[in-house]
């Protein structure tokens, strides 16, 4: 049996974490991670993350019902980033895109948009 | 014509950049990127970091060769994070492997090596 790799969680106890659509590929979003929401992803088999912002846990989906179902959980070389293969409900980004990719650098509007925020959230 | 979107770098002036196969979509590496970085890589058209470690701007592949064209810049919602939609020549990793995510958190190695990493770097 293999073992658990050691992510390094730095000094600030956080590695980002990008999700990716795991039948498309589609980069959908990146954010941060805390052992905690390691622990729970892995426990539950639903994506958590840690806000930085808002200082706490927090299950993708919890409000909008879009939660990320997690088929993988990759680690890179440095074991300082992870990746989320995820099954996504409806989308990712709180704009109503699958992806938060959704714009080029130049302003390109490449995205596809999947729901009306304005129906799934209340503020 | 649409305006260049502006990025947030934050208080330590870099945001992570996720590179990302053009062609087949898989997630090759995760890298930090400066305004310079940044610049340089929409200058030349080869994906440019910011090494946090040495404390430098630098090429990817220089030494290597192993560089990444990068077809495209996308910038997430919060513009706190870039996706580079890259044609990687060889592989991405520094341990031979296509991708730096090549193994699970269980420590299942997943990941195509496609060079001998004695063969390209000196140390």
């Amino acid at each position: 049996m293999d073992d658990d790799v050691a992510v390094d969680f730095g000094e600030d106890g956080l590695v980002p974490a990008v999700a990716q659509d795991a039948e498309t590929g589609e980069v959908l979003m990146l954010a941060y991670v805390s052992p905690d929401a390691l622990a729970k992803t892995r426990e539950t088999g639903f994506a958590h993350y840690y806000s930085r912002s808002r200082d706490e846990l927090w299950q993708k989906g919890k409000t909008s019902g879009h939660v990320q179902r997690v088929e993988e959980v990759r680690v890179d070389c440095d074991a300082d980033t992870l990746l989320y293969l995820v099954d996504q409900e409806a989308g990712a980004c709180h704009t109503g895109h699958r992806s938060c990719f959704y714009r080029t650098i130049e302003g390109e509007h490449v995205g596809e948009e999947v729901f009306d925020p304005d129906a799934v959230y209340d503020d």
